[in-house]
């Protein structure tokens, strides 16, 4: 976790006393299940609930201080624990073993986490509709290879981004799902010594599914199913940041993100105003992916488990949803407050002497019974001329003046097909299909 | 795609003419829908049908001669059909643009690799249930670390395998939702020259779903997904190759590869039989995965689209699916003819001198009364010596001699400790979560 | 291997025949020494080198036949040798298992592979150099953050792509020397029934260091490095190809790939002329890359070998090498025969209204003792006006106008700065490092 | 960073303290060297140089207070240093700009950070030769496959580590070479405002390279081949971890983690010992190498340089360093006091019923002239009946009872085959080449 890229509610979720306190909930509510089924004295979880119900701080120092000496987490957690209960927390943990608290807990820590990312992913695209709706039909060109291609509207842009960032967050709600189960099965999954209705009731507690069969561990397919799950919205977001950095760049400057007055560019620079939130995305976008080799490793535990994920998890688990949370936040901001130059946009759309309208004469003369190949050439070799003129020569001017167009079409037709709302007239379309209106 | 790792069916997918017969149907169902509205002669879809009736064959050296002076691919295609097709052929592709054709073709590809590798995880997973009842309650000793721990049952490890294939079921079923999408959007995805209508025609004639917003290309967030998911599986390919590896090093031996009677193991040595066919799982498991990340890369196409993913598509598309069918057929075969000798497993469980029993015993003491840390020093002190024994002496019989536990423990209640249905008694109840019998 | 991503020299080296050529070599100079030693008759090794002296031809299907029986491909191997040479080839072999042959194969496969890659880079580092010396003193505008900065030259732009280039065939000589071993030790690697005089010998005759201790293989860290090592030239080459892509795009076209006659940019639009070269090579080197993760997990064999790594060597090791003597190839032709626009860089980097020259002012104010605080609000104030007009105003005449400016600085002095040589004036020490010439 | 997974010095020099004390001495040198030039007053660096004398504490908060006012670092630092040594701080950064500082700095810290890992490879090797020696020859099954194959000595398996991170130390000292360059160039690194002297100054003094050409940054292939390289070594100990994990696991037994008195290898069962140490370095092994890919994909930043690549390196360049560091610290340590149980290893070697010498058994019979066909079929016959035995039969008595061998081996030839100091003869050749010593 590097500070710069976190937000506080999603740290807080990886520090060592929500853990504990995750830990505590499993252990009180399976000692309770316990007690419902005659085998611990009842008292032991109202010992428990009631020392809980006194709001005692987590001492994480002391817990340390005890695990340096046993070398085993769990355990350290337990001595302190009933050091501070009493005699009654001997009753804890019967029947289960270390895993089935590491790993519900992981499972709580990730669902939450999940909530959290799902509710960025709303704001995200609360801001990308609005963007959306507000520049539906601002004209701007679509370019693909990076060249000129047809006009496009920015409306049309942010509704791509959203329809990407909702697919995104129907992903992450599947993912959620993946990891969002409960194990409390013993040693090696065989529930030997705990009922299985404690893992039931400690999965309905905690809102996780039960695990349907555990080994010693929650199997990692799941895990890795959900970080890579993680990787593909963090490809997403440097798609968005891409175009961002591009439509920035001093040649295009359709768009720039918002500058504030202290910043300062460069050191040695003043005139600049860099993309750097959206270059920043891009890195960070590789940071998140960075988890998902690693996850897709930690499947292949050996037998009933080894304990390889464990430090593959301690570094991913929070660096990922931490550096993801701060992601789709930065990019809300960077969306939200994106400065957009219509005015820019139609002067480069404009740039290149109407080339961007060529399709629809190579259409009308097909239509007007000129073969395909003839009208491919005719069209080509006045594109030619005008994009070897750096915009300078117009296209329509050219076909109007070329005998072989005009023997197909007239000019009033010529003209007709440099008409920009011509591209426009399925954007209400496609915004029903994205955003369920127009 | 390697030889030697591939299967007919899913290679014959991608072979050249399989994609162009793709292509021609897009086409073909296009250029229908445009004559229904009116926008080319009815007659141009009747002649496409007309010559696809009569089962032609594709001429791949000859698309490929032309595509070697166009240096397109779609136009050459086109190019050759309009030769065999006439006159009328020129009115296909109306509107559209390569893309159109290209991804959309992707995208029956990879449903119908989809389709086969569903079918492949189906076969798996009857394997595996047949092996799991066969074994239901077969005794082996439960590992965690590589370090005996509790009993488990052969059938449990293979309701695990279930439990995880059954997922990677789910979670193909989702990706193959992820990709089946049509484009026939345009140049920039605008429908400028061409109707919604006939996307929405030909994604329901080819069993798709319309993509609601394209740029020029279908977003690759999809693919990610998609090669993401199949990275997972084959990560859970490798859990269960692991497993049978490990089962069938020398020392344990508690189950083996089939070896078939002409099979040499090794030019050298005439004794061994190796586990080489998970070992050669292992390694696919590492290939299929290798297209996890450039998918991932894939995302970030420059505005409407660059065509960088293109190549990886060449590679991966064919390759990761090749293999994974591959790697499914192989596993499903290790699995069906295992060789499975539960009396190792026996020998194996016992060879400990009984200390897989020894949580019973900490247990018992606890509920009689003796502390935690007392319990835990009584079972360990003795469990020790049994350990470095090497298996020679016996926990039963160190615990009877042991005052302390005697003190707390009746030497009958001790002996109960050690009875193995005991760790059995819950396999039923996750067989019915598992199979939803038992 | 994808085809069109193909060249043929190193593709054959990757056919079953050479490899089976390399088989054979390994095999008789092995029994030539074995014979010197007294091991086995010196005329096995001649018959062997008799034969071989007929130039036959190696019987593919054949072995391929005889390996469907044995499941072994070095037996299989060995059979169709004996079949052919007689009677004397049965002491082939001798105290050899089958990964000393294979193992050593592939070290000369990838020793020969480098040795094409390493005449790649020298061709493509030829080019680079040419355009560089061509372009030496070709004023263009610097960007950092995609934003222009201050001039730079094209010629220094290649002078950076050649000493990137110059590490990566540095690293690659290192990467030809690491994998570049011969092992032949028998079984385990102990030469308990081969004499290491034999690896020695068969090591010089191939040209290849002896591995000073093996297992039965070859340690994977050696490929683990080598597939690594393509993977950053992989990434280099994708830096140069997406240089060309951005001055390619249409607001920027400082230059173009080189566009045959022949070729048509888009189905659909005439007008287009797409960096698609560039565009592939950034997707293959996404391809390249893909043999890193892999080929370093494979380097954890179990024990003396598994058999993992093998599948991943069958897929990566042509598929990389292919690739990027592809990809490098391409480079090479796209840096050649690249158009290149010296008018357009000039007009791009005026455009900004000389913006480019604010940092040499703020020296300047700096130097004539303005504090640098206030150096940077004097030309930051200035400076944002003219980016704001959209480069239609000038930054020399509002410093002109500035009257804390002129305080601090002549008119004269001010007007200095925006000298455009200033900033070239160690070019030529620059291209003294890179090429040792200037 | 996880504090459990990381060591005070290598921390350390990523604390921002040491950061910024780096990027004193940059300023400072360059200031100097400014002087000498006359570009400055020479009083300034002296003025910089007396406040250094006094030993100032770097005021973290403070500088990190003025960064969220600029939002620039090195501003931020520039500002704070002037605070403290007054006026004539100002002629610090003269024409320099933010990424002179900072890629000279992450250069000076990954050469630190080289050098404490050389010297991790060094304790390791010694730790490692130590061990090798001492078990030079104890005799250990060598293991294909997971099979038993042949003997080996456990001083050879060391010998085989010792020579993997032989090489590994010299390819980490490459890859310090590759980085560790000083790049003092200006804002687009063609030296327009700073002299090349300044440059070649800061590198003599810091112990750098000087960079022969940079853009604004110091290209990030170089960062690319460092990381992984960094992978590389993280993979050679995940294969001495898993060797490890394989040693200990209950059948096989032949090597331990030392385990300490007040250690609790599980909450649950008393006789675990586990080997988690080596467990977690199979998972360290993931979170160094999951910065591979990243520092990939870094490398082709956009034109002069893009800041994507800045959160990478603030993630990766600590997690890969500290996390390496401390792994090969670990590995040192469990090497060293790795428990080894030679008695065990004879044990397990034997248990096969002499299966091992069956190779020797064949080379005699094809020696004495039986076919290699028929020597193969006589020799597998009778291992096959030991091995389905489970070890209860023994080679040795089955092919003294086969006439087929007898007619062609006389029964003390055969006898002879089985001898142990057969496999070691060469021990002492391959310790030499290894240690240059045996």
């Amino acid at each position: 976790m590097v500070p710069r890229y976190s937000r506080p509610a999603m740290t807080a979720l990886w520090e060592p006393e929500a853990r504990f306190r995750i830990w505590f909930e499993i252990e009180a509510h399976a000692t309770e299940k316990l007690g419902e089924l005659g085998v611990v004295p009842p008292s032991a979880a109202k010992a428990l609930w009631d020392w809980w119900a006194t709001s005692p701080v987590i001492d994480v120092p002391a817990i340390d201080a005890i695990e340096a000496v046993t070398k085993h987490d769990v355990i350290a957690f337990l001595t302190w624990v009933a050091e501070q209960v009493g005699d009654e927390a001997r009753f804890m943990h019967q029947g289960m073993t270390s895993s089935d608290v590491l790993d519900t807990c992981l499972a709580v820590q990730l669902a939450r986490a999940s909530d959290i990312l799902i509710e960025d992913l709303d704001k995200l695209l609360e801001v990308i509709k609005r963007r959306a709706f507000e520049h539906k039909l601002t004209p701007t060109i679509g370019r693909s290879h990076g060249i000129h291609a047809e006009p496009v509207t920015f409306g049309l842009k942010m509704a791509e981004a959203y329809a990407e960032f909702s697919r995104c967050k129907a992903r992450l709600i599947a993912a959620r799902a993946e990891i969002a189960t409960c194990a409390i099965s013993g040693a090696v999954g065989t529930f030997a010594n705990i009922d299985p209705a404690v893992e039931e009731h400690v999965a309905e507690k905690l809102g996780l599914a039960i695990e349907p069969v555990s080994t010693q561990v929650i199997p990692r397919d799941r895990h890795a199913m959900f970080f890579s799950t993680l990787g593909v919205i963090a490809s997403s977001i440097e798609r968005l940041a891409v175009e961002v950095r591009h439509l920035q760049r001093t040649e295009v400057l359709e768009a720039e993100e918002y500058f504030s007055p202290g910043q300062k560019g460069s050191s040695a620079m003043p005139h600049k105003r860099n993309p750097v939130l959206t270059e920043n995305l891009t890195g960070l976008a590789r940071v998140v992916r960075a988890a998902v080799v690693p996850a897709l490793e930690n499947v292949a535990l050996w037998h009933e488990r080894d304990i390889s994920h464990s430090s593959v998890e301690r570094f991913f688990g929070p660096d990922a949803t931490i550096t993801l949370d701060f992601a789709l936040a930065r990019l809300t901001g960077v969306i939200d407050k994106l400065l957009i130059y219509p005015d820019r946009m139609m002067k480069n759309l404009d740039k290149m002497g109407g080339l961007v309208h060529s399709q629809r004469v190579l259409l009308a003369l097909t239509q007007a019974g000129v073969s395909r190949e003839d009208s491919y050439r005719y069209v080509q070799r006045n594109a030619m001329k005008v994009w070897e003129s750096d915009g300078q020569l117009s296209l329509l001017e050219l076909l109007k003046a070329d005998t072989d167009v005009t023997a197909a079409l007239p000019v009033q037709e010529i003209e007709d097909k440099f008409n920009l709302d011509y591209h426009f007239k399925q954007v209400d379309t496609i915004f029903k299909r994205v955003f369920g209106e127009a």
